[in-house]
């Protein structure tokens, strides 16, 4: 180990579950000088950023702001401000992360009802209408958006409705949608969404935006209990983050630079047509992927990361290896039973490109070919296709 | 509020409790390429830079990581880690982290018994032989070495030792000192020893160094329960730390990136000398801060924090907005009963220097005329004083 080497971590093209390509103009948000956490122009930058998470969450809460932790820390901010010990929560449960609000939500003392789909499918509305059923004391219902271990993006107009009329207070998972994929937060009726930074927004990972709505506020207001986490307690957070600027802890000062940076680009190019270009540019990865003869494995796939399955005799770590060392190119790993059985293909923020469709797509079909694998047609190709149709229509 | 002004934070000096001045070196690295939290390289980035953890906490712990997030965020998981429901724990509270500490370890289900101090008084080793005595099922004592409210430098030698000698565990509260002031872990036997990244190590904050004993990692793999924060528990952390490299949560890649260069620079400037740079600077302060009349609030100062009474009739928020808008100087307000009573003058990392120390100095001098205190001598000659007769006690 050379403890006094210089950094100079190599430029890739991160195309994994996130981060993703963090565009120089965050970069250099990031480095700017660091300010004091309660220097008068550190909270302007709070102020302006908290507004345009807000826009991103498509809300007028004000319980906006960024966790000083990554996505993760979102989902336990989440979970510890609403549940109180003996709480009952539904959790839907169908791949790594409703995994994880699941055991975050019984670490803090809930009663969880799981409502399970197989890994790569939905949840369906009959399934959580059958669980309110079952379990009427049900507080809080929490459900990923976008599955991130298997791609699958989970419709929730129907549930938040049927939630919302229930009187149950709704938890979203948007870690891998924020930013790519539309979740309106206020018109959809969800009480708390989170996020992390790292993926359709483009900025290095260690915030995590989260919204509450009045409800959720209202709900942390009556508790009987105090948050079991302090560092996490929106409570006093809040305190901080509003014009009394209690101090709290000290916020993470440059990562908050990096993401108003980042909620900038998002807000100049237009929430719609970012939306708009994720799902363009998934088109053509998918074309090209199948045109490859992958196969995907959600049913219904979220267009900022695309699960698919490793065909049958091919060797994972050598072509992620070989991504890595020949094209520079991350792609991520299957997650807990999919390990070794499938690759995601992550297409968000600064990533999802024409360009980085391109150059995965002939990557990949050369190393398939050098694995054996009998490719029918040019991926590239087949890509192209589905760009020139898309662009035939707008014209 | 316009959103879409241009950022460009003010460069200031940087001397209240943290954050400390950054260095455009740290910056830098900060800024460089986002790497995948799984890519090789990033790998050799986290071993190096636990490796500098060790040295500069003075430890051979394996577990010595850094928490992604704040120093709040390395107390929590120092806590939360070793403290099940029910366990009890005696936790000395002479200032706010002693505070926060307590109310830390009760929300995660300690009994809890305080050993208390008047605010700017050390915590006394017959104090804790004491309640030792009085609690003996106490499974873990909680100190703050550092107490940056009050400024008091808390001795550990014999304290260490007496709880070694109990059996009881021991976490300590460095997160004004480490890098700055001597806190030798494996020496004095500390079992959880944590920091931030923002104060003497001079990075920009968003990351908590922590290090476990083989005694306190022994203590969490006895655990009947799962540790309730699922971010911080220490038991999957280590997963991704060590070799194993099981995918815990997306780390704040640049962060790691800038705390490696901290470390570096750390290292480079040698820890003996680095902690002799902050005793030099603070006795020139020290003695300039005396020589405007101006009178220290703790019995034992802290090298690296400045506690000060503030004069009668002297309007505190009138001096501190001066220090910051002609000044371009950031110190600290007093917190908790402290507020409006006293100053916090930070000399920590990148922030000790002479020049600092005589700019400070300075500038109070002119602004405490102007607020009509009778000033007897020059501030910056009295520290003048100090400095030359320290170099000449070098020659």
């Amino acid at each position: 180990m050379q403890l006094n080497r210089p950094l100079n971590p190599t430029e890739r093209v991160l195309m994994g579950p996130g981060p993703s390509t963090v565009p120089q103009r965050v970069l250099r948000a990031l480095a700017a000088p660091t300010l004091g956490h309660l220097d008068p122009e550190y909270l302007t930058i709070m102020d302006e950023t908290r507004q345009m998470l807000r826009q991103v969450f498509q809300t007028n809460n004000e319980m906006t702001l960024a966790i000083s932790g990554t996505g993760s820390a979102g989902m336990e901010a989440a979970v510890c401000n609403l549940v109180e010990t003996g709480d009952e929560m539904i959790v839907c449960v169908n791949g790594v992360f409703g995994g994880r609000m699941k055991d975050v939500a019984q670490r803090f003392g809930a009663v969880v009802h799981a409502v399970e789909a197989p890994w790569g499918q939905g949840i369906e509305l009959e399934q959580i209408e059958a669980a309110l059923k079952a379990h009427p004391k049900t507080k809080i219902v929490g459900i990923v958006h976008a599955e991130t271990s298997t791609g699958e993006h989970q419709p929730l107009e129907a549930i938040a409705k049927l939630v919302r009329k229930s009187g149950r207070l709704l938890i979203v998972d948007a870690v891998t949608s924020l930013g790519g994929i539309d979740i309106p937060v206020d018109k959809l009726g969800i009480d708390v969404c989170y996020s992390g930074t790292q993926k359709c927004l483009s900025c290095p990972p260690g915030l995590a935006p989260i919204t509450f709505s009045p409800r959720a506020v209202d709900a942390i207001d009556r508790r009987q209990s105090k948050v079991t986490s302090w560092y996490l307690d929106v409570s006093m957070l809040r305190s901080y983050w509003s014009n009394e600027r209690v101090y709290h802890h000290t916020a993470p000062i440059n990562m908050t630079y990096a993401l108003r940076e980042a909620l900038q680009i998002v807000l100049e190019e237009g929430l719609e047509e970012r939306i708009a270009r994720h799902a363009h540019n998934y088109r053509m990865l998918r074309a090209g992927l199948e045109a490859l003869g992958l196969e995907y494995i959600p049913q219904h796939s979220l267009t900022t990361l695309n699960a698919i399955k490793i065909p049958a005799g091919v060797d994972d770590l050598a072509v992620r290896k070989r991504l890595l060392k020949d094209f520079n190119i991350e792609i991520g790993a299957g997650l807990g039973p999919f390990k070794g059985q499938a690759w995601r293909i992550g297409l968000m923020g600064a990533s999802s490109s024409q360009a980085n469709v391109m150059l995965v797509l002939s990557a990949l079909e050369q190393l398939l070919v050098e694995q054996g694998v009998a490719v029918e047609r040019g991926a590239a190709q087949a890509a192209a296709a589905v760009a020139n149709k898309s662009v035939a229509s707008l014209v």
